[in-house]
């Protein structure tokens, strides 16, 4: 059974059978619109990601599900890079026609499961038919308090970081060279497929003075030029303050790779890349126990040069993963 | 030069320099995501449409202007129907690496000019390599009073619709055809190639009563039926209560086509398709004078039974275009 067979109208009510009921005087799915209450308070956060079967994932590797909650994932994961609560997202899917009906079926499971992990809704969408597979989303959410952009770090805040690094990239790797293996890989795997947004650690952060953040889909290089380039600062990284993914570390080896090139250009691990005033560090960091946890990366200067491991940043940024470029 | 050669960095600076900026407060484009004052009262509206090369528009046809156009015009017309006001767009946007960048600045002009012209804002995307040309824009759009859904008509309400019917389908039978001509078909290219939504008409006709209302961009036959469905109402309409558009008309012994059958499943007009209380009626009529204006259709009923110029609705279903079905 293929969606051609199955037909807009089949797969649209599919959507409205599976997607969550609105509350009294919203509507949801199945309108020209949506339309929801309007927030009382704070600032409404708007942002919209896309992803191509061939440039963003295979379906050599991704399930349908592994795509509709990868799509949902990175979304969401913008709005906590803001400070803000995810709470509705929209979704228009493009499919060939000979795609099998499971591959829609999985694709809008994800979204769903992702959503619901972090009680977001979805509220409404768009069917077309393609010639390779392109979901794109728009999140809205919801900055209770202060939000967050890029440019506001200044000297002398700490630069920091949810999480760890490479791990994504190290799974792209593995599932690119068809590496089987332990628990560890596996790790490397689900971040690379099912990355997991920052939901809770991205309000806290905005809470708790955050200067500055960005999330990390394009890697540190490339998302921390563009953080303290906003800003107006620079930093020096070392090596050893960079806290790699060990599924980064064991996969390096296998991949015949290096981890630090791993954890400064892999990109995806959508972590946060947080500018702290100095004395709100001690707080941040154990309010991130047992969440993410928080690495420090440096202290930000005004000198704008930017290096980590001893190598300049432009040097990294070449190495990094560009659309529209091709990769060496 | 291609948009591979000018790099996504140098492709999102552009989008900066010439989208609109924000007022005090609010964040728009090159942040995570874009935040906006929540309004007051009301509703927010959101929605989203994609648009694909090859399905929804040929670049044998359509240039970048009108690709970014009519991707912001669709969008903006789903909030018109719902009878709200369109304030902001944000654009997702795949391109093939090889695209030439003259096409990327002419989907950006596009997207700019329709959107300028109600009053809306891009406020962000996000860009793509992908094989074709892949638009996807949501746009969000507050409702001040009460909004308009598909299913609040009742038995006795008059069913409307503005403008006129079947334009921009013999538009597209014209550049299909390569048929060139005098100022009458151009019009029905420009419905085609721009179509202009009822943004005024939209809330006008939601302030005047409306008790449901859709737009027509999958043609009469096919957003009939699901605002008749939804509603739980038929109606009967005469072939000679059909506005067909003059352009169509005067196209369709070019195309050897049936003007009403041009007018019933064409699509993509963008008119709205309105039921009224009778009682309201003389008012709409008269407000959309000078605008739109407004044919009257028929009397909804309480029998469910739906026809078209003396034909059942599912005949005229048949005749029109799904997404993921091939056209005979």
């Amino acid at each position: 059974m293929t969606v051609s067979d199955a037909g807009e109208e089949a797969l649209l009510l599919r959507i409205l059978e599976r997607a969550p009921h609105p509350p009294e005087g919203e509507v949801w799915a199945g309108d020209d619109a949506a339309a929801l209450a309007t927030p009382s308070t704070g600032r409404l956060l708007v942002t919209t990601d896309m992803l191509v079967e061939g440039v963003d994932f295979s379906l050599d590797h991704f399930s349908g599900g592994d795509i509709g909650w990868k799509c949902a994932a990175v979304n969401i994961s913008d709005i906590a890079a803001m400070g803000g609560i995810a709470s509705h997202v929209v979704v228009s899917l493009g499919l060939p026609g000979d795609a099998p009906q499971g591959l829609f079926e999985g694709i809008l499971d994800g979204i769903l499961d992702m959503a619901a992990s972090c009680g977001v809704a979805l509220i409404g969408g768009d069917l077309s038919s393609a010639a390779e597979v392109v979901i794109s989303a728009t999140a809205l959410g919801r900055a209770r308090g202060r939000f967050v952009t890029r440019s506001g770090a200044r000297e002398g805040d700490v630069l920091c970081v949810t999480g760890s690094l490479g791990g994504a990239a190290a799974g792209l790797g593995l599932l690119r060279g068809g590496i089987a293996g332990d628990d560890m890989l596996d790790n490397a795997r689900r971040r690379q497929l099912r990355p997991s947004p920052r939901t809770e650690e991205g309000p806290l952060l905005a809470e708790l003075g955050a200067t500055a953040m960005i999330d990390l889909s394009d890697g540190l290089a490339r998302d921390l030029a563009r953080l303290a380039r906003a800003s107006g600062v620079g930093c020096s990284i070392e090596a050893s303050a960079l806290p790699v993914d060990p599924a980064a570390a064991a996969a390096s080896s296998i991949l015949k790779t290096d981890a630090t090139s791993l954890a400064v250009t892999g990109g995806e691990d959508y972590e946060l890349l947080v500018a702290l005033p100095e004395d709100r560090l001690d707080d941040a960091v154990s309010e991130m126990e047992g969440r993410s946890g928080l690495s420090v990366l440096g202290a930000l200067t005004s000198d704008r040069a930017i290096s980590i491991a001893g190598r300049a940043i432009e040097s990294w940024e070449e190495e990094a993963w560009q659309h529209f470029r091709s990769q060496s």
